[in-house]
């Protein structure tokens, strides 16, 4: 693939201003307009050491609007606290802004495997997880462009010398800098893995010849200019399709066929209660010791205890540890990102607990029933959560979540109890009854959840709630299992 | 202070239990009415090793409603990239939100003080800047609260001892802890005149007896409960008072004094600017390895060319170690928090140059004119934004603000060119016209807002911009000397 690329392509420096002076207003206009038609539009530059990579980004961030780009470097990091994406996904372009990135993603693959001798299937691991992570980002409508900026061994070697002989230049000359010129044949062949691995139709690569600085900056800028010309046309918005397509009576069987379970009593209660929060306790302690991220996901019907039960787990832990994070409608900045981009953010660090009341599952249940997004947005959410909670359970994220179920009557008396409590009158609210009134279509939502997103490594655990008491110990056993299975395997893991 | 904290205070279980209940719904309430009445309130719990801060923390956030509330538990810092409040800074509550801290910006210095062995003269210049950034907060309409939880030695060696005897705890007692022992009475006066130094009518210290938990919780609770509910009921909105108030024509004439400039002819202008870009990227180069956080500020009147000028400086840059931050009217988020918190997020890094395109200054200049503050707030802001720069300075900021000044006419002109341009015409809004209608109110602002935030550590330069070339090499000028000599200052510094 690289060795297509024809390196002796150069550009006169004056043929290049002249050409720029013609690209850079019609950059400008297309920015404006992927502000006005609020497309996120994703450019990442990569390539070899020595290839000018920080200039050619410069001359293109000088051709835009300072006020709808944001420019990321990341560096090399260090030991990681959070599975591999998340830095990126936390500074994916909100709509109608453009991100630049240099050394990510790609980067960090790369340099993992060759220098720290990663096996190559953690490599086919991370560019699966890549490709899922670009299509979401193009499936929501953004525009991703990546550049890889090429030059030849005998190339590099001259520019990091001559670097090297640059006062001011000397002291950025890296010893990796260096290795990836030494073992440039390895280097290249896993290039050329990871382009043909994530060269993808929503997502390409575009190659750079890179020797002549004009020329390259050219062939970025020109590539730039055109495929967002080209995408900025073809863009049109779907057609709200009607409401409930895709909605079968049938599945919501799943929910009322539970059985409802007895009472326990205050003393039974109350000892299993101490003794599991006990034991929670006690292994909080070993998650945070043994630096094992932890996400507890609660769904569920209004009404149904959810705050009630997250209280119950949180009583026992150190508040170091944990973080409780209640979801509601997104605000103005989450509303122009990613619609999983603000749980990107919480998902929690190593050795951290993170609590969801309510959760990404809002897609295919309130933004479903309640026609806040189109039935191809929350038809592809499936998949892209599960995609998404792979990722996490791959780096070993504890995921336990939970539906739980009241039925409607129950539902009703807890309303009119609420109402009627000067204390916690405030708890309900007018959309609390609207959302009843499409009980069935709720219920019907949820039982896709649950059938569509349980999977080996995140299962749901669906807990009938009409006894309070049997629901929250149920819960914390829950919990306390799988935290317990995790740090087993850990142990394992280990030895 | 502390030897008067009587250490033998206790409650019953059951004498608690019945005290929450009664506190809880109370707390819940206040919490509602903060929300609805827009008020932060910052809680802070610090203490001695061994208080049960973590426990006392967590007794606090289980009567929280955690829709409306942040926990930010700090650990301790290593090297530092950027001044000393400014991670604290960021997480400061927004309007109708509490924030909960442990470990923050007290214990800091505390440990800094103690265990790294500073000087007691920098404590006092930290305890300074406590000071005014906690009165920044209440003077916005904040409540400060902290709290001290005391132990005596006897009771912290015999609690560490405890944990260590705890086969889930002892991994968490750290050598610091025992330390704190050893070295009991040396803490204790380091506290003492902490809390003295800090402990001021607008965020006043409460003494929390610790040796029994319950009385420790129901007092840290009851403070709140009764703090809080003060607060509240004293609550008002300041009037409005008349926009011009404070407003003088007499100091316009700094800036119509200034002395037209001659044009620059094409080859001394090209020559003067690359070797002065030439020498600001070399000058860039030292300030990544030497580590100087570097801000440029850029003010002016419309159309004075401040894009143009930023580009000169951004021209001769490494992407890597520069960001633009566009400044416009504050987003939702931005709106909720104090009005500096956006600027806090964005102050540079270690070895990183930030330039500003508008500014905080926004506070004395559109916010006053445009009636967009009380004037209480934006003459406030004056002294709240020269402590801001202090700040930074002292953690050796290198600070560059520009004014940049046309004359009425030359602003029409370049209004008139602006719109007759079909590439630049996007440039000109309506708002524009409306505040050159506005062009005295303006020019006072800036002289008023020149006069008063002038100061040794962070001097404006005024500069006339009719001539747009005499302009940026004046520019680039002061940025390469205010850099230069920073470096300078560092060299010694280091010697």
């Amino acid at each position: 693939m690289l060795e297509t690329v024809d390196l002796s392509l150069s550009m006169k420096k004056k043929e290049y201003k002249s050409a720029l002076d013609d690209l850079a207003p019609r950059l400008g206009a297309l920015q404006r307009r992927a502000r006005e038609e609020g497309v996120p539009v994703l450019i990442l530059i990569e390539g070899w050491e020595g290839a000018n990579k920080g200039r050619l980004v410069n001359e293109l961030l000088l051709t835009l609007d300072p006020r709808g780009y944001r420019f990321h470097a990341f560096e090399r990091r260090g030991d990681e606290e959070y599975p591999f994406l998340l830095p990126y996904l936390e500074v994916t372009p909100p709509r109608g802004e453009f991100a630049v990135f240099s050394g990510g993603w790609y980067a960090e693959v790369l340099l993992r495997r060759l220098l720290r001798g990663e096996e190559r299937s953690d490599c086919t691991a991370a560019f699966r997880d890549i490709c899922a992570f670009e299509r979401q980002l193009a499936d929501a409508g953004g525009v991703v462009l990546k550049f890889f900026c090429h030059i030849d061994r005998k190339e590099q070697k001259a520019r990091l010398k001559e670097r090297e002989g640059d006062l001011d230049l000397a002291w950025f000359v890296t010893p990796e800098a260096w290795e990836e010129n030494k073992r440039y044949d390895d280097f290249l062949l896993c290039a050329e893995e990871m382009l043909s691995s994530t060269g993808t139709e929503y997502a390409p690569w575009t190659l750079v010849p890179a020797t002549d600085f004009q020329y390259a900056a050219w062939k970025i800028l020109s590539t730039v200019e055109r495929v967002l010309d080209d995408c900025l046309a073809r863009k049109r918005h779907p057609a709200q399709d009607s409401l409930l397509e895709g909605v079968s009576d049938g599945e919501s069987a799943l929910l009322s066929s539970m059985e409802p379970e007895g009472a326990m009593e205050d003393q039974e209660y109350d000892d299993r209660l101490s003794e599991l929060q006990r034991e929670l306790r006690s292994l909080e302690l070993r998650v945070f010791r043994e630096k094992l991220p932890v996400a507890l996901v609660f769904e569920g019907v209004d009404a149904a205890g959810k705050g009630g039960a997250i209280r119950r787990v949180t009583e026992s832990l150190y508040p170091m540890n944990y973080t409780v994070y209640p979801v509601g409608a997104p605000d103005d900045q989450e509303r122009r990102h990613h619609y999983l981009w603000r749980f990107w953010k919480n998902f929690p660090r190593d050795g951290h607990v993170a609590i969801f009341d309510r959760s990404w599952y809002g897609r295919v249940l309130v933004e479903r029933v309640e026609g806040l997004c189109t039935p191809e947005e929350w038809q592809s959410a499936y998949r892209e959560i599960n995609e998404m909670e792979r990722h996490l359970s791959d780096y070993r994220t504890v995921l336990v979540k939970f539906w739980l179920q009241i039925d409607k009557d129950e539902q009703l008396a807890r309303f009119e109890s609420r109402g009627g409590d000067p204390e916690r009158s405030w708890k309900l609210t007018p959309d609390d009854w609207r959302n009843r009134d499409k009980w069935d279509l709720y219920q019907t939502a949820a039982a896709e959840m649950l059938l569509r997103t349980s999977t080996s490594y995140a299962p749901w655990t669906v807990v009938a709630t009409n006894s309070k008491r049997l629901a929250r110990i149920r819960i914390l056993t829950a919990v306390t299992e799988s935290i317990r299975r995790a740090l087993g395997q850990e142990g394992r893991r280990k030895r």
